[in-house]
C-alpha cells in the first residue's frame, strides 16, 4: 500500500530514503478508502488532510451562485489532492473534492507533513520539486486559458494527459478546460476526421 | 538598495537574519536598472535570473501566432519576477518580461538562490511561503477565470490590487484578466455610477 508512495518519493529526490525514514513515513501516512461519489473534502470545511492517490480518480470543483459546477483540477494515481489554500490559511474551502472512481489514498495532515519535511531530506526535496511543478503547471494553464483557442487547449490537454481523457466523462473535461460541452463535442468530432 | 530585500525576507520568516547572513545576501544579489520598455527577459532566451523589484513596474507576456500579446503577470515593488519554468527546466522562455516604468531590481541566478536556501534558514522559509502563495494565487486565478463573469473578475482584481489599476494602462489590465478592452471600459463606467 505504501510502496507506491515510497517509490514516488525516491523518484523525486537525489537522497534516497533510509529504512528508518521509510518506517517513519509508513507510520505517518494513514490509509483511506473512498467509494465513487464520496467526498474527500466538502465546500465550507477546512481542508485538514492532503492525500496521495494510490488508486482511483478524483475531481476538485467549485459551485457558483447559479449552482453550476466548475472543475479546477482532476487527479489520478500518483497525484496529490488537497485544497492548499484552505490547509495553509485554515479558511473554509471553496471547493469539493470527490472520488470519481473507487479511490485509495494515503493521507497526512499539514502539521505532520511539515514535520516530515524537517526530518527527511528526500521529503524536503520532493515537496520543493512538487511545488515548482504545480506552479509551472498553473502558469501554463493560465497562459493557455487566456491565449489559446478551445481547439488548442483541448489538443494540449489530450497530448499531456491521455489517461484523463479516458477516465473522466466529456463534460468534466469541458468544465476543466472552461469550454462548453457542445464546443468540446464539436472539437472531438473534427479531430477524429 | 538591499534594505528593502532584507526587510522583505525578515517579514517572511520566524528566524530573523543574522549579520553574517545579511552580508552573504548583499554579496550575492546584483543590482540591475532597466529603463521603461527595456526587457528583463525576451522570448526564446533561457531565464537565467530571478529579480526582486525594489522600484518600478513590469509586465510578463506571451505573443500568440497572430501577434497578439497576452499578459500573464504584472509586477510592482516587492514582487519577484522570473519565468520559473524556463529557469528550472532550462528551456527557452515563451514569455517576455518588460519594464513598464523605470525599474530597479536585485537579481540572482537559480544556482545562487539554491545555495542561499541551503545556507540560510530564513531564505528557505521565505521561498517555501512564496511558493505556497504563488500556487494559491494561481489556483484562485484559474478558478476565477473559469467560474466568474468579467465583472466579478475585475471587481476582485481591483479590490486585491488597487495599485495595479493605477499604474498599468487599461489594455494591460484587460489582457491580464482575459477580457476585451471594450468590455473592461464598459465595466469601469458601470462601476463608477
Amino acid at each position: 500500500m505504501h510502496k507506491n508512495l515510497l517509490d514516488y518519493i525516491n523518484r523525486h529526490t537525489t537522497s534516497p530514503l533510509t529504512k528508518e525514514e521509510e518506517a517513519l513515513i509508513v507510520a505517518t501516512f494513514q490509509h483511506k478508502k473512498l467509494r465513487k461519489k464520496q467526498y474527500f473534502l466538502q465546500e465550507g470545511n477546512v481542508c485538514k488532510y492532503g492525500g496521495f492517490i494510490v488508486k482511483g480518480a478524483m475531481r476538485q470543483y467549485s459551485v457558483d451562485d447559479k449552482g453550476v459546477e466548475h472543475i479546477v483540477q482532476l487527479f489520478i494515481e500518483n497525484w496529490w489532492a488537497s485544497d492548499r489554500e484552505s490547509a495553509i490559511m485554515l479558511t473554509p474551502s471553496k471547493y469539493n473534492i470527490e472520488a470519481w472512481e473507487d479511490t485509495e489514498l494515503l493521507i497526512i495532515t499539514r502539521a505532520e507533513m511539515l514535520d516530515l519535511v524537517e526530518k527527511i531530506p528526500a521529503i524536503a526535496q520532493m515537496t520543493r520539486i512538487m511545488d515548482e511543478r504545480s506552479f509551472i503547471a498553473s502558469q501554463r494553464r493560465i497562459n493557455s486559458t487566456i491565449s489559446n483557442t478551445a481547439e488548442q487547449r483541448y489538443a494540449e490537454f489530450a497530448a499531456n494527459h491521455p489517461q484523463f481523457i479516458q477516465r473522466f466523462p466529456q463534460h468534466h473535461i469541458a468544465s476543466f478546460l472552461g469550454i462548453t460541452k457542445e464546443t468540446l463535442s464539436r472539437i472531438r468530432k473534427q479531430s477524429m476526421k
